[in-house]
């Protein structure tokens, strides 16, 4: 009997729910990850603790493993280049290229056909005043091109501000987006392995509070052209990167019904936690069939679900859950709680409609 | 925020399953087994390895962890009495005092009103004369006391036959039963925390091949008032034994409609492994709880299901389930196959009926 070795790069709650779901097929775990105590080293059976450019521990690590991922999008495209040269890693870094930088990502996304908002890489104050002209609108968001995430390295920008300031508070490169008066937030996942399957979950109807994702519901309530299209726009990028695992794609539905996509996450999404609870196989089963050479399988959902995020102090709202037939706790077992840190999830699961 | 450390002795696959479920809490597992590459040490933060009566060992296990149980019946006594001094264990040793020998068992069960098969303590050739002649019966089956499981360690004997050299191949202590003309077997489970709560799961229906469990099925199909009646009984075990924990009663059901308790064991059990993707909690899950102080959950069970239990080279047949959107794949990550060993299980779901 022999079993894959799976390498995550990474130590985070997408990593710790990876290493439970690869348990189910045999499959152990090594954890590459600088941080102590990390969520998935606690159930796995091994880890590194290096930096993500410490060559030696990256070569030890490629030698343990047979194949290797990551969890999140922030890991040096240097790094996964380098582990490529020793073992398989999947997805490709191409993804991770793409998802790293919302100028590339953008201009990936148009190329193929996929509406976003509009954007204007910032070069100077003009392009500023051309956005605002160009847009007819008073109000601009100015991001950071890469490092972004819940809300993190963003501003927004008034007709009439002074530049500057902000721009400097951003620290690097900056993208400039057309402000969306979107009516909700979806998402939808989608797996592919290496025989070309692709199975997707989805669309979720998302809610955020303070840039972060608080509640997930499936199924959701939206006309079904914009789930049929939401779909069709995940399958659609899947295959032109030619994913081997799993991406997510964020999308706003604006008041006139247009869909634009928000963020391609190159990785299992926290919309996607309720799988876990609501279906036979769930997002984190499809990432390590995908990356260990299975297949990916259609996701047969049993249960309605609502999936209730924990950020920060939050987590104290699990005694109120535990005594609830219908809640499943998932409690990541991070030590210290910190503001907008995410904790864990619920998921709250009725009978399906 | 804290998270209970809990520590479990034994490294099978009953243990893995527990970590499982221990992680949804946030609770982190120290393994303590004298076998290396464990089932469950692969899952867990980390793993002691030596023999269960080395106490320097047992010491440093115990000051590492807030609360220690066990994932096995054979476990010394004396390991548990010894931790006990130490940390809470849990359940009792008296549970494990009552399964760990079937004429403490059969005494137990029939002293608190549970019909048993009729048996005898072997004493000399007579007590089998005897058996023979007051059961009037030409078959009687022969079994160890202590340490049998999976049909091991128990041998038939015929009127007539030479009982001496059966005897001696038993090696210890010897009980003689009844061989009961059984119609069904069937498992209950109960699960009962530190405030009192009950919890039942099954019966379920049990098909054996060789000894070793083979299928079961939820639901049974099986008249109400055996559901009833086999329910009660294992409520009625879990009080008498103040039970923290999680047990599990098997029972055969008589052509003639009467239940006998055969054996307890004092743990999850192979006949709950359905309970992991059919309920919204698993029978893990119900013992990490108890023993961690947690509350036992009522199981909302949301789908039928079917477990097929893979033994030895049976692992093979994942190849054929992979690919079935209702089959979920359990693989225990043993390394080697072994005739009779347990290496993992599918559960086949369907909607409920």
């Amino acid at each position: 009997m022999t079993h894959k070795r799976l390498g995550i790069l990474g130590g985070g709650q997408l990593g710790r729910m990876s290493a439970l779901a690869a348990a189910n097929h045999g499959i152990s775990c090594h954890i590459f990850t600088p941080e102590k105590n990390s969520p998935a080293s606690q159930v796995s059976d091994k880890t590194t603790i290096a930096p993500y450019d410490d060559k030696t521990a990256l070569q030890a690590f490629a030698n343990d493993v047979d194949v290797i991922t990551y969890e999140f999008e922030n890991i040096p495209v240097e790094t996964v280049a380098f582990l490529k040269t020793l073992k398989p890693v999947f997805p490709d870094e191409k993804l991770l290229e793409v998802s790293q930088d919302r100028v590339t990502e953008k201009t990936f996304l148009n190329d193929i056909g996929i509406d976003t908002t509009r954007w204007k890489q910032y070069e100077s104050f003009h392009s500023a005043q051309d956005a605002f002209s160009e847009w007819n609108t008073d109000n601009l968001i100015l991001k950071t091109t890469r490092f972004g995430y819940d809300g993190k390295g963003q501003s927004k920008l008034k007709i009439g501000d002074e530049i500057n300031e902000t721009i400097s508070q951003l620290n690097g490169e900056v993208i400039i987006e057309e402000i969306v008066d979107f009516d909700y937030e979806i998402s939808v996942i989608c797996a592919r392995d290496t025989h070309k399957n692709m199975v997707t979950y989805g669309p979720m109807f998302n809610e955020h509070k303070d840039h972060i994702l608080h509640k997930t519901c499936i199924p959701a309530d939206i006309p079904s052209e914009i789930q049929q299209q939401s779909i069709s726009m995940v399958k659609k990028i899947a295959e032109e990167i030619d994913l081997i695992g799993v991406l997510t794609l964020e999308l706003f539905v604006t008041k006139d019904k247009r869909i634009l996509a928000n963020e391609i996450a190159p990785r299992t999404h926290n919309s996607g936690h309720w799988t876990i609870d609501a279906c036979h196989h769930s997002q984190f089963d499809q990432h390590v069939r995908a990356v260990c050479g299975l297949p990916v399988i259609e996701p047969v959902r049993h249960s309605d679900v609502e999936m209730l995020n924990l950020i920060g102090n939050d987590i104290e709202l699990i005694k109120d859950y535990v005594t609830n037939p219908n809640a499943v706790i998932h409690d990541y077992g991070t030590l210290d709680v910190r503001e907008g840190r995410k904790m864990g999830h619920i998921n709250i699961l009725k009978k399906k409609s």
